[in-house]
């Protein structure tokens, strides 16, 4: 599959990384090449995986069957209006950001909370593109290795398309996720439970000291 | 232990019963005792807990060597106001009430989340209580009965003072919740991360289509 991750941080580097491990042709998407690669930290990483390439926002967009925004919450509208709503239009769009403020360090709060969330926001914005809300539920490094984490545990997927959400729980069975740790929420709107999780994630961080955690959904009669 | 409840709805009345089941004297606190009792269901439940003792808020919050609030979020803090800051002064309160906004329904939203919470909120209004929340992220059933969860899984509690968390961590070990399963989230701004939760709870419960159900923290090297 070809792959757009947007983002240059360690979670997009990481999900590219993970990606292109897997055999998928991946294009990390930026708002300035060459900026990125004046950076010695994406420079080092680009020297591991030469198989990924990195391009601006709009290329990218193009490049990708599917596009994974692991932008900052901040950012993300803005980079994917980069990319553009016509590369965005019928294509699956999994976004695993969090609208965080981290402006007064952690526990971070949300720039958008309980009434409305950035994957709700991310589906009015490009109405034509199939977001489904996964992975921002685990540190990055569980998103793409969930065996970090010993034993059963869950990761969530919401979004309005069904057939986003199989495509999207494929990547995440590639990555390691039994299917039957993966919970359908239902439509985009669940996006502010996970988004809202967040705060309990960082307060169990605080707690716990390490973010090789999760949660693991236990019922009755299951 | 002298234990009042707050609270006479399905929550305060299933907490009261275990409560008295256990062999604590329990008091239940409401606005009206005469209005309580013309409600058939309150009446009914009474006769089945010729133990429990049905008073006004005021009374109860001074019987109560701990007072529960069972109250619903919105009407949380007139009903503290009821009972009193005196009687609440150096008193551990368990405050189990999420600020639930259920006027469209299902999913609810909160009346206050992200940058506060009801449990802030309280400690705030009652400076001199012990506030420790707690409860809340499961449903009253398996509040007072974890076993109807099989397995592992997980409470919090949060609050500033470290004696009123054991305190409270005693009354969560006697109704079944085994001391491993209790996870201590810090201090009252905690509240935010488990009142938050609440969304995805109703996620959850619109997923699986029943109560009994719980999250439990798993994590590496545990």
């Amino acid at each position: 599959m070809k792959i757009a991750v947007l983002g240059t941080g360690m979670v997009g580097r990481a999900l590219a990384g993970r990606l292109a491990d897997l055999g998928h042709e991946v294009a990390v998407g930026t708002r300035d090449v060459a900026d990125t690669l004046s950076s010695e930290e994406y420079a080092s990483w680009q020297e591991g995986h030469p198989t990924v390439v990195l391009r601006p926002f709009r290329e990218v967009g193009e490049f990708g069957d599917v596009v994974l925004n692991a932008v900052a919450g901040i950012h993300a509208l803005a980079a994917l209006e980069a990319v553009g709503a016509a590369a965005l239009s019928g294509k699956v769009l999994l976004d695993l950001a969090i609208p965080l403020d981290l402006s007064a360090g952690l526990p971070p709060t949300l720039t958008t909370a309980n009434t409305d969330s950035l994957g709700e926001q991310i589906q009015a914005a490009f109405p034509d593109a199939l977001v489904v809300k996964s992975l921002h539920t685990v540190y990055y490094e569980v998103m793409i290795d969930p065996a970090r984490v010993p034993g059963e545990h869950s990761i969530f997927v919401a979004g309005n398309d069904e057939a986003a959400k199989t495509m999207v729980s494929g990547i995440l069975e590639q990555f390691g996720w039994p299917a039957g740790s993966i919970i359908d929420l239902g439509d985009i709107t669940a996006a502010r439970a996970t988004e809202m999780y967040s705060r309990l994630f960082f307060a169990l961080y605080g707690r716990l000291g390490s973010f090789d955690f999760n949660i693991n959904v236990v019922r009755a009669g299951a």
